[in-house]
């Protein structure tokens, strides 16, 4: 029933409030998070209906997560449930600069890395989907999850239902060589590729920018459609996403400033804008309300992409012009 | 017994903290909240007595925006108080760009909104009073709150009691049509007109820098006093405020840079600096006042400019110089 | 699809943490809330698919309580979205005896209060359900509330879905004869009463103990079931619930000692389990997970009753004696 | 202007949230407090005007006491401000039984105890004053302050005014010899004494239940009024608390059970509810409201007896009855 | 250079504040945990130079941890870092009755329980103490830890140390036949057995009053002191703890009344005073301090006992009669 | 045993949260702080053996310094224990500009401030020390503690331990003419003397830019080195460090933009920072730490600089390019 499929593990995020440090923490707060349910609820916001399909510890924890993603409207019937499993964690310190943010990862051995992938059945799970989307980070969990990944894009294929990819390279998870093999290898199953200007010098080690990088992308893995995004200065100092799209057309597009509250699901939010608006309109589309969508999102608190529509069409209408409507 | 009487609605405002948005949200801050009120506020704590007459439910609610005032040495014995009423109340997401912040108003049929003009004594309340001040916001909540203001001015004209009116646009509560014709017809009984050049394009349609605002506006209404502020870009890129007060002299002054930690306020805080100033020597210090304290209010989380005397001193002393005190 | 429909307005409750009160606090807990959609939650997390029929404002309050609804798996596909209207409140103040806690309510002329009966189209609603609950509450709130219900019942008595009802008199909304003549009039078509022996005493000015109370209303009204519950003391002081189900058969129960973290909830929550343990085995069964469900309620902070399956089974099979589980 | 005046030193109570302990802490709770102030503040809430006599230091922790005590409405026309002295403090742990509740007093050089007694003004500070009230502490604090309550007991002997006097021994300020002899000096100016059954034991060596206590004092000390209150278990094993009055006549009165979220301040609040109804009716109402207000406050964190007229009206009229108002 | 060294795993405790369950949970308590670290802090801080020796990953969670332990006093020279591992944590939702306290373990994996037993040498960390504790825990997490165990213990015995061994059942890490033939292999190499009378029914299968239960425990497996607690209800009602300690001479002693602020942690101060006063004077000293350590720590928040000397003098001396103390 | 010992006061910090005034605070955050702890907290995280000398209450709030102290590792057997005493509190308001941070200082008759030289047993504290370290502050804070710094800088220039002092002027401690008068007598002791050109201004009325400073004050003095630290505008307009080191060689350095989180303890960081490099390399390494240390300190909440080598590395390897670390 859902126009969107995504495929990925969720986590639990702790991270100390008020720019604190771990050792100064007498409590963490807690968001949800996942890539590809970042992605889910960003287009089920926007309005497209959107799946995530997933596996989920049967504990407090994973009913945690799985209420705040049905609290956005996501469609769990795909999840999971493991008897005795448990949730990914990730710790995160939010810091000001000079001192980076920091996550430090608790995912190992998580319900839905050690999933068997016989337990997905995809022809079922995708039935009248338009698009099945994962990322980088769903292969690089588990050589289970990459299998389930392959299958997932099988069936896709077979069904006549788009994939998307989102690179996410993590090196704690994975190494270059083995992420751009298996992106080479899904590469001819896939109908659009994203990824950042960073994850594609690191994984593919290509440098340029971004108009450079999808051509060669394209070209190279032989993809119909790449998008890529980087963060370039603008004019008055402050950073900015410029976006390309880059298929049987090319467009170009420079985002509202980026702003600075939450450092984590920019990428996410670009991801699930991007989907809208190609199935709304057009990669056009697609790359203007993700450029909105990524804006919007660093100005909330953690991973999800709370944003309305109507705050998208504002920004797209007058960008940085409108501090207090009332 | 107060030197300056104003007059208008009190709310509770709540806001969520931390960036958040309303439905991440599991606790929202209070902040009593009020144009006349926090103008009333300013003046009490640079030294000027003052009294805010309104009308509140008698419910915990309306004791605890009573309190907050009092707290701050604002007279209000003249605050009616309705059984049975409610009290209005805003909800603000406080966001950082490039999310706009957003009020949302839920203040019809308020105590104050509904009260009758009769339960107003104003040649008493206004009793030895030097000033007589409001908003739009009263004339734009309710007809009754508008009958009443035109009591309240009628009266202070009888005794003597000068009169300023702050111009406060408000879209969800009137239109720019009704807010000119009431003006307009206010005009002549009016001391001193206050507004941003914001306010002025939307009411009266009138656009330019303050200095040709106030001066349009002195002419148009046959007004004694105009006095108009705008943001504008300082040296430093930073936003300032330029302020204007045109009466037989005409001065500009342009202010410290204003903070971001809270959106609202500002013009508030700066009417109260105005008027203190104004009484104390005359419209030149007013400006000074006026936009110190709404450049330090800035810095103040919630509505009320709690602001000490010494720190506008030290600030008109010596502007950005003094990053710690001690 | 939902085997329970529900009908009613959810509002915010604000409540001050730490039983201060409101003078005192700098901030007010964020709890959606309503007597039917608790029950409606309550269904869905005990596993029986419920649905839940409201009006809510199209503004960030009333996406909040609908993130909530949905996060425990409420089906919100019949709630209304109203432009421009507002979403009903309640500010409780949590007291510790012999300071009682306090319940004000701002909740005229809400979304839900507002709408046009005519909104609800009953038998595309109710089509498969096999009950439909409201309450005393949803009957005070406007005249048009209760046009929509009697149209609700009359749907479900076409179709042959039964009908509960929980009196849940509020003396803030109406009168006590008010509430009896509607009550009255509906009997013929409802098929469960239930009530609080107190509200039956201000209703109905009966007074007795449960079992009597639940027959007098049985036979007095012509109704086929009667559930009356009371706070009695248990042999150690505390006080439990009793409570009598008076249809073909009567059968009476004492649940565990309630706790005492929060006030609100448990009559909603007892509600939830009577009618899914009234689905799934009959009256009897309702009792048990009645009492249960109230008894566990009054542990979780908040409106509603976040409650697992397998803690009801935990304290049916030996109430009182796991004091921690690890 | 006021009809009680009550003259002490205001503290700045810090504790640390739920329960925790000191090392525990990251936040402190800020608290106003001071026995003098706790009782006007008492008074004011239930109508009777009140003023505090006392003097703080003209800083960010002085205005804080000030703005708390003016919110309640407490007259302040009689602080004086001291340019450079200092707050004095407590800390205090609230702990749950076996672990006692702990105050660590950090209160020396405060701006109230080096107060020059010249500094009071007392024939215009009391004028029309009903009542002059005072406890052992601030005869406890320094030799000054002794003075200043000399001079004060004198001052109001002189034109009419009444003075109470509440025991209130602190073993970290005095020595029972030095707390009796004072007492017995000021004895024959004394209208009323108040105090506990626990500090007559410790000052005077007395023991005995309240009623013969307060006879043995009343003889001893050739005191017009004395009022003594011991905590009692009730019938349901809950603490309540016994007063007696020994006057003209001779009244006993049990209160409502005490609650427990707060340790603080029960005393000062039986103080201001017998003050009040004594000015009102007499000792008998006195007592009645004493216990009142002592056993509400009990339920309020803090040590200011926040509390509503019609909640003790409602306490008295039908104890422990109410558990929800709605 | 440590009296006594415990032996044992740390986890980071989470805990959803203010009895909310982890659904309703925005932020979690942070507390470092684990039983023989907690036995280690109690020592310390009650004056018995204490180590604990463990393994802790080399990241800000394994800092927090130390830090804590540190703060108390602990020695930690004997804590391996480990370059890579991960911290074990535990969600515990703190719960008012009727609901159960729940603990939800995510422990497995962790530094400390994949640690292999030559990284610790005990000659050497063993030098000069008098006593080795540890508990089950500890030999159900592992074999490796099981065999680091055993090599403690025969080192201590080796060098005269004694051993001390708390039974600790946890169902959730191994089963009763496995704790068992664990102990009944360690038995002749222990000085002191300590246990609930709850754990030596699920583990050997005896019930009783705690006196029989340390009667047979002791003969049947040839033990030279076993202590023996059961929570038993007291004259007023409210639970007390019944230990017992028999050895050459065999000693009864009930303590305190237990208060309910946390429960976790009260075993571990038990023994922890039980040591301390064992080491002091003998087990009738043990008995008494574990006694009141336990009650006294049943009012701190989180794991650790931090509890003063002089409360539990102040309690040994007079139980229950300090309310407040200033 | 420590490499480097330092001498002086610890105080508790209180500060409202969330930029709010003490005014509108409900609680304070807690922080220990000092100027030579912070300096020893700093040592201690970069891995050089540092013990801190002082005195504190034997109280809670003692205890709870002294925890915080302990937890990152500072030895504090030196730390004499007063019975009685009191412990120097600080309340700083945080502000954004233009609203100056203001610090409200109540360290009168604290427990150091009272303490004898004579319980400093020197040469026994400073038995291997490489570095006796203390500030202008302990100078200012009481004749005795000036006479204890006579002291301990006379045993530890006997025995061959070098001596650093901290210029650190406190306007609300001393005056200009003493500090230098006190500098000037010890200068012929002192190793290495830092200080900020601010304070250098103030003290000596010398101006200039830091190397200018930095020869004057060596000449002058006859001191063999000489720190001095600016802010300076870099060139994207933040603020950054510019430090001089001034001894056989001269080095200059620039640090990393300076962050915002927090306005207090950047000198101390870079003091910790400078000591440590001296002592593991030389002066050159030390601006290069001590850079580092000052701009990543800004960033942590609190007085003390917890910060990890690996993010000293970090900085000094890449300035200013990591966002994310994951």
């Amino acid at each position: 029933m859902a126009a969107v499929v995504t495929f990925g593990e969720a986590m639990l995020r702790l991270s100390p409030p008020d720019h604190r440090r771990f050792e100064q923490a007498h409590a963490l707060e807690v968001w949800p998070a996942g890539a590809e349910l970042n992605v889910a609820v960003g287009l089920a916001r926007l309005g497209t209906r959107a799946a995530w399909v997933s596996r989920l510890p049967r504990n407090a924890l994973g009913r945690l997560v799985a209420a705040h993603a049905r609290s956005h409207g996501v469609d769990l019937s795909g999840v999971r449930w493991d008897n005795g499993g448990r949730l990914g964690l990730y710790f995160v310190e939010v810091a000001p600069p000079p001192r980076p943010s920091v996550a430090l990862y608790d995912r190992a051995g998580s319900s839905f890395a050690t999933s068997d992938p016989s337990e997905y059945d995809w022809p079922s799970l995708l039935a009248d989907a338009r698009f099945f989307h994962t990322t980088g980070i769903t292969l690089a969990l588990s050589d289970r999850c990459a299998r389930a990944v392959d299958e997932a894009v099988a069936a896709a294929e077979a069904i006549g239902c788009q994939t998307s990819f989102d690179l996410n390279f993590r090196a704690r998870l994975t190494t270059p060589a083995r992420a751009r093999e298996h992106v080479e290898r899904l590469a001819g199953s896939l109908d659009v590729l994203l990824s950042s200007a960073d994850d594609i010098a690191r994984v593919f080690d290509l440098r340029g920018d971004p108009l450079e990088l999808a051509g060669k992308l394209r070209e190279g893995l032989g993809l119909a459609h790449v998008v890529v995004s980087a963060r370039v200065p603008g004019e008055d100092g402050a950073l900015q996403r410029l976006s390309v799209s880059a298929g049987e057309e090319t467009h170009i597009m420079t985002s509202a400033t980026v702003g600075s509250v939450e450092p984590i699901g920019g990428g996410d939010a670009f991801c699930a804008g991007f989907l809208h608006g190609l199935l709304e309109e057009g990669p056009r589309r697609g790359l203007e309300l993700g450029g909105a969508m990524a804006a919007l999102k660093q100005s909330v608190p953690g991973d999800f992409p709370i944003v309305e529509r109507d705050e998208v069409a504002q920004l797209l209408g007058a960008p940085g012009t409108v501090r207090m409507s009332r």
